[in-house]
């Protein structure tokens, strides 16, 4: 079917109007009117080439909330329609051991990307959410809570299940000291999951003022990362961190501000190097991890539990015509906190 | 009360007789005839004052089996002639969490380590176990099983029990796909005690001759690290990799090596800085640890453990006059695979 979107046709041009076919919904596919689609700095890096994986031309997006326009035969759970959201994958083998443990994220062969990625039976390139519409498996379709303000969701889609993920898989639960380094859209969706899951939540950040707009959210302290004594003072008093930070940096610092078998969670700059100190974690047989996004059950899960908790990101509405601004802005770290495409109101 | 024993004197001396006092026994301690000390990387790295924290004169020496000889007036579980061993700690507060969870060497007073630690009462430097007597609070004495060669018994107090812990920690058990990174004193105690434990072992060694030793203590399979095909076909599929390498080195194609979830705990090169890659950590939700010895109670379920299991670290015994040249030896990775000191032969 014809769609029509934004797409970056090189490392180095602006996005630009693209039209382009999505494929033919199979039985087991539903069609989504996309209303809001998310900006993600992940969809900057793509667009830019800067992990020398992209295949151009490259329709970013995996924040997508929508519609349902159109559902395959086989389709049994969803109707024209329901309100729904997609995320950063949209298929997986479904066979492997981390599938069936509903992590597919993790699924043996490669979860499908919602773009850049591969369809499992034609090969061709996935593209995402920024566009009118998308074709997607009915497996790979979540239910948008009725409760939940289809406008502010789209964030949930990859910065809130990013941040959910490894706060539900180290046990952040009531009274747990959670810390979250840094304030962007991950960051603050962290504060805002941890404190409504009853983690004693602390916002580590160079920048105070920042810090103190995440007390609203639930966070109960500031630690400013530039305050040498204070990071002193907070040795060894987490039991998870959840680094954020969107670019290569120092994780030694928050290492030491871990407690014996606590763990430092990097889910911002995955692809960066660090040094780590081991030292630092035989002494107190610390850990440091990674985290993808989540599998599609928990990514469910995130989204009921936000609609029950009230639990939404802090948006910005921005205009598809307005991407290149939005992502020259992103660059600047000029945003509060995560962008989100009006998909409606583009005529596409 | 006199004993004597070996000391290094500075940096740069071989290590050389030494008469000095030990404390008078205090009503909680017990004084132990050392028969056997076995001999441990790190005395060598105190010796040399590697790491910058070691005061002179320095009796190493922190894998202890001995005889009580003594028991002070409030001794109630020891008496004089019980077989007992002592380990890398001799003292802790006692009142901190990890005391009271029976961790004790991640007490958060710091433990008082068995030798260039400070005594807590008086604050006198303790001295090891190159020598002919040790006093040691009854609280951290151990007791020798009776099915355990005595002679032979040593080296599982630090390499055993530093080995032991993070396998028990990380749960290993029947079926863990454990790999042991290293064959010195570390690595090949940790084959023996995850085989003791029912895992599978792989052992990663750049010494196929080596590796194929480790087939007679349990290990299922041998994986040469510098084979970089062989590396590649184990990519994700260990649950537990323990990382007991005593040098500097890359951790990177180790992390590689890691299944979802797993964990790769450096005990080795403990003060090395080594670069991680945090994709490959998000990726498979990896974690990186390090891990100290462990506590009181973990190390005598090791010796009890190992009595039960039959399993003994392979030892060459030799004379405390010979440290030096044991040190040289060691320095060259020409040990087969722990020293142990003939206490009992040394006159003092």
């Amino acid at each position: 079917m014809k769609t029509s979107g934004y797409a970056a046709k090189s490392a180095t041009t602006p996005l630009a109007p693209f039209a382009f076919e999505r494929r033919e919904p199979r039985p087991n596919d539903v069609v989504i009117d996309i209303r809001y689609s998310g900006v993600c700095h992940t969809d900057l890096h793509m667009a830019r080439n800067d992990w020398g994986w992209t295949r151009y031309p490259l329709v970013p997006g995996h924040e997508i909330v929508g519609r349902v326009r159109a559902v395959g035969s086989a389709v049994t759970k969803l109707e024209v329609g329901d309100d729904v959201a997609v995320g950063t994958i949209v298929d997986s083998c479904g066979d492997c051991d981390q599938c069936k443990k509903h992590q597919e994220v993790y699924c043996r062969q490669g979860p499908t990307l919602t773009y850049n990625g591969q369809d499992r039976l034609t090969g061709e390139q996935t593209h995402g959410g920024y566009a009118k519409h998308v074709v997607v498996r009915e497996e790979f379709v979540l239910r948008l809570p009725k409760d939940l303000d289809a406008s502010r969701a789209a964030p949930l889609l990859c910065a809130g299940i990013t941040t959910y993920s490894p706060l539900k898989t180290w046990g952040a639960s009531k009274g747990t000291r959670v810390a979250i380094v840094g304030l962007g859209g991950l960051g603050h969706l962290g504060v805002k999951l941890a404190a409504a899951l009853g983690s004693d939540v602390t916002v580590i950040t160079r920048n105070a003022d920042k810090g103190k707009e995440a007390l609203a959210w639930g966070a109960k302290h500031v630690l400013v990362s530039t305050d040498a004594k204070a990071m002193q003072a907070a040795a060894s008093s987490f039991d998870l961190i959840i680094d954020t930070i969107p670019v290569e940096h120092d994780v030694i610092p928050y290492v030491a501000l871990l407690d014996v078998d606590a763990t430092l969670v990097i889910v911002g700059a995955i692809t960066m190097q660090p040094k780590i100190d081991a030292l630092a974690l035989a002494l107190g047989r610390r850990r440091i991890s990674g985290s993808g996004t989540g599998g599609i059950a928990e990514t469910q899960e995130l989204l009921d539990f936000c609609a029950e908790k009230n639990v939404l990101p802090e948006v910005e509405m921005i205009r598809m015509e307005g991407i290149q601004h939005g992502f020259e802005r992103m660059e600047r770290g000029d945003v509060r906190f995560r962008f989100v495409i009006d998909m409606e109101k583009y005529a596409g």
